[in-house]
């Protein structure tokens, strides 16, 4: 916990081209259930405050050629978030890759705006756009599975969780590929707002909670890879 | 199957206000993992081109004053859908229920749309805008878990199956609540482009799919209010 113990109710979801559509929208659901019991603002931040499509930018990401238009609307701009943040959520995504120009904002914004934060949620590899921030520098975190050698190589001075369905180190919550932002999510309303709310909104949203957060058989499909 | 043989490609989410983020976005990213095997349509049909918001327009359904302000982009209207669609994905959420007056429009739209359909998927409550559209008349079919009672009561034309992740009769694929919609739709891209390309979706996703269909652990916890 950090040092204030009111319950943070103050959410932000940072979004940039080609974030992935569940990183957020499973986390978002479980605080829009908890939203039935608390009082909670969920904001979403972006470059602009053009709509943001989770389409890969780059056309050589899109390599079927799929119609990818999803678009989201931020309530906030990276110049001007919300004054009082409390919780930041960072999704992944193939525009969170280090070789996409667009991931280079979002990364400012991690640094700039971490020390103001209560907690720090990641999500697939988002982790990666908070481990160039820096801020996780000496702290263990985890990713997903699929590009762990590429998400590992981004910051050798992280200490690096492979098999973990998330992994908690101070305020950084830091979870595995895409689903595992549920898990996550759902674990820090139990550890914030108690047991009992998290189940009520898992069991609402009629999913199958792992509340274990060494749970991880992706490590383990995807082990061939390490 | 449908007489057709060629799989369908061209995929549209129905939205509207107070529409469940989950119910579309667990979908919509098992679709977004098919995309880089095949190419695909995704489009958003909406009451007009505006951003819709998932926020309860009821006041009374927002007990706690909290901000949910979640905007999805249209790129269709209801007047002016996609002329080849071949799947349709129908949500849940409160602005689903039978009470909110903008429900109607999305109701009108299945009826109109349905008889073109290759596939209809609903998920959660909104299999109460299928049925209310009378499109599951004398089939089975089923929704989510917690108000069960009341999704039922909608239309007794229908063969309510309560036990079930998701039900499939005919080309129409109902699942169960919210988070049900993945594995239902993880199973019908198991059915039309194979298991494989389904499994490494799910993989992707670091999800834990549940393919049989009669895994209901929710029939049992809202069991109560049966």
């Amino acid at each position: 916990m950090t040092g204030n113990t009111k319950a943070p109710s103050k959410f932000g979801v940072l979004i940039f081209p080609g974030f992935e559509p569940l990183d957020v929208f499973g986390p978002v659901e479980a605080l829009q259930m908890l939203s039935r019991e608390v009082k909670l603002d969920i904001t979403w931040i972006g470059p602009t405050l053009a709509p943001v499509s989770t389409a890969p930018k780059d056309i050589e990401m899109n390599t079927t050629g799929s119609l990818i238009d999803t678009r989201v609307v931020p309530t906030h701009t990276y110049d001007n978030p919300p004054k009082d943040l409390e919780v930041l959520l960072v999704p992944g995504g193939m525009g969170a890759l280090a070789e996409v120009p667009t991931s280079a904002a979002p990364v400012s914004f991690i640094e700039k705006t971490y020390p103001k934060l209560k907690y720090l949620i990641t999500i697939c590899n988002g982790v990666e756009l908070a481990a160039r921030a820096g801020v996780l520098d000496g702290k263990r975190a985890t990713g997903n599975k699929d590009t762990w050698k590429t998400t590992i190589a981004v910051r050798p001075q992280v200490h690096w969780v492979r098999v973990a369905r998330y992994v908690v180190d101070g305020n950084c919550w830091t979870s595995g590929g895409v689903s595992a932002g549920i898990d996550a999510t759902l674990a820090w309303i139990a550890h914030v707002y108690g047991e009992e709310v998290a189940r009520k909104g898992a069991n609402f949203m009629e999913y199958e909670w792992r509340d274990d957060r060494n749970w991880d058989p992706f490590a383990y499909i995807f082990g061939a890879e390490v």
